[in-house]
């Protein structure tokens, strides 16, 4: 899937922060060093971080907390694309245009390099949190531990590897995709904007959007690999995996044009909950702002041959 | 390193607790299921599990609090035991008596089950802080990113590793060992301690206890290895290793009697500084208590040629 590039320059206070916060490496083993440099300073889209970042902000939290939140949950992020790559997971090649940092120091350095991400994802969220009130760090400790343990990422990630011993149905790749990617929305969005401390309603619409946020966001995924497998072609990671290794794919269950037509549905159905958030508490427009920014260039360029009208965006 | 059974039985609370704060492995998949079911339901002697437990009772937390953050402290410790174990790391085949799960269960749900583990140790020791004062959290998340990150665990298992490209001194096998084995000790005592807010003078004396404790927990661990090696005896564990994998032990880089002389130096140092803490404040005396318990009878299982009297303990 190509994203549609949003700013991204040196000067960037999340790319700026995301180096400040790093692990500090001076003194520390070569490729270790090694695996965190690549990590960190070659970033991806940041979209997880942005999130957090406006969230966290709009919620009424000082610059340095919101950066604080935006960098834990992307190192939380990082880290599993190191695990993920690992050839006993994934096997990849590449990520991010380059050599995966296992095939150029080593497993165990990337396993450590991603124990220390996570590590200082927790003392940043710690940090960040700590002035906020009692029940608002209970609940985001609980939504750490749902997002990135088993009933999320870890439990996700499992069955999806062992996905060739399932029914391999369209369903079963639903429930990976809900646990794997819906798991990293909730931890960008659910997570910080526990905040603002949402009311029964809000909580409810606000873990529906992350659902079909999550499910869109892995079947546009999906049909962009498909898409690779078919013409050959190599965007920055190792790509066509899903055929080759019997992993789930949308697109592969439930054939092509279906799969369109779901990621056409999932974003009516997160517009309207969108609408009643935003109906609900002005403050959740951060939200809306994404889903255009980033929902809609994408569907319109993995969807280019369906009407903009008919997806109701 | 044979050390003597402390109280493990199934009506041991910190048993119960272990079990009971799990991850939930209902519904997961069956090899995570698996690991984490042989990596909590065979616990080893549970000792900073135990120390973790006295020391925040001492210091005034509820009795679930004190259990959470001893437990805590101890999935901390058998995420990196499944972690070590790996063919990337030492390459073990067995761990407590039986097969390492990544022989049973695979590599890729082993490093997941660790990955559980420590999202829901970070979920508990955010339970057991969350009533205490903001300076004592800020100090305790402090103290885990030190303890975990890249200056403590996760560094010291790097330095570890690439020990066979380094000059395999006497001085760097105690520099791994510091970081390692000592990261682990300052998790287990200092961390808890941070609950009584020690002054600069406590803090200090704390933090030499922790190096000596580390130290000569290592070294004894390094004797056993040694001796197994040359017995062929194998203790639950798989031995011999360091030596055919080229790992650091202090016992082959220093000598066998140099390395028991320095264990009965530790054990000096380490009365002295428990002395120094307990003259200060009586509350620390669980520590002198569990000098008595474990160290003083392990030390005279390894070095029973030497006189208890030498040893000044």
């Amino acid at each position: 899937m190509v994203a549609p590039r949003l700013s991204l320059s040196a000067a960037d206070p999340i790319v700026q922060a995301l180096k400040e916060y790093s692990p500090d490496i001076k003194n520390s083993e070569t490729h270790l060093a090694g695996v965190l440099n690549q990590a960190v300073g070659n970033p991806g889209k940041l979209i997880r971080a942005r999130l957090v970042d406006a969230a966290a902000t709009t919620h009424g939290m000082d610059r340095d907390g919101a950066l604080q939140l935006a960098c834990a949950v992307e190192y939380f992020h990082l880290a599993s694309l190191l695990l993920d790559d690992l050839p006993c997971m994934d096997d990849a090649q590449t990520r991010r245009g380059r050599t995966c940092p296992h095939r150029v120091h080593g497993e165990a350095p990337t396993i450590l390099s991603s124990l220390a991400l996570i590590n200082r994802a927790y003392a940043l969220a710690g940090f960040a949190l700590a002035g906020e009130a009692t029940q608002i760090r209970l609940a985001a400790m609980g939504c750490l531990d749902a997002c990135l343990g088993v009933p999320g990422l870890v439990g996700g990630q499992a069955r999806d590897l062992a996905f060739a011993e399932s029914d391999r149905s369209a369903r079963e790749v639903g429930r990976i995709a809900a646990a794997k990617t819906g798991a990293l929305f909730w931890l960008a969005i659910y997570f910080p904007a526990l905040l603002a401390e949402p009311d029964a309603e809000e909580g409810h619409h606000l873990k529906a959007l992350c659902l079909y946020w999550g499910l869109a966001f892995q079947a546009m995924d999906d049909l962009g690999d498909l898409a690779i497998t078919k013409s050959g072609e190599n965007q920055g990671k190792t790509a066509g995996r899903d055929y080759s290794m019997t992993r789930p794919n949308l697109a592969l269950a439930m054939g092509e044009v279906a799969t369109k037509r779901r990621v056409a549905r999932l974003m009516v159905q997160a517009t309207r909950v969108l609408t009643k958030l935003t109906e609900r508490r002005s403050s959740w427009f951060y939200l809306m702002n994404f889903h255009r920014e980033y929902f809609e260039a994408n569907v319109r360029l993995v969807l280019p041959e369906m009407e903009a009208s008919s997806m109701a965006i």
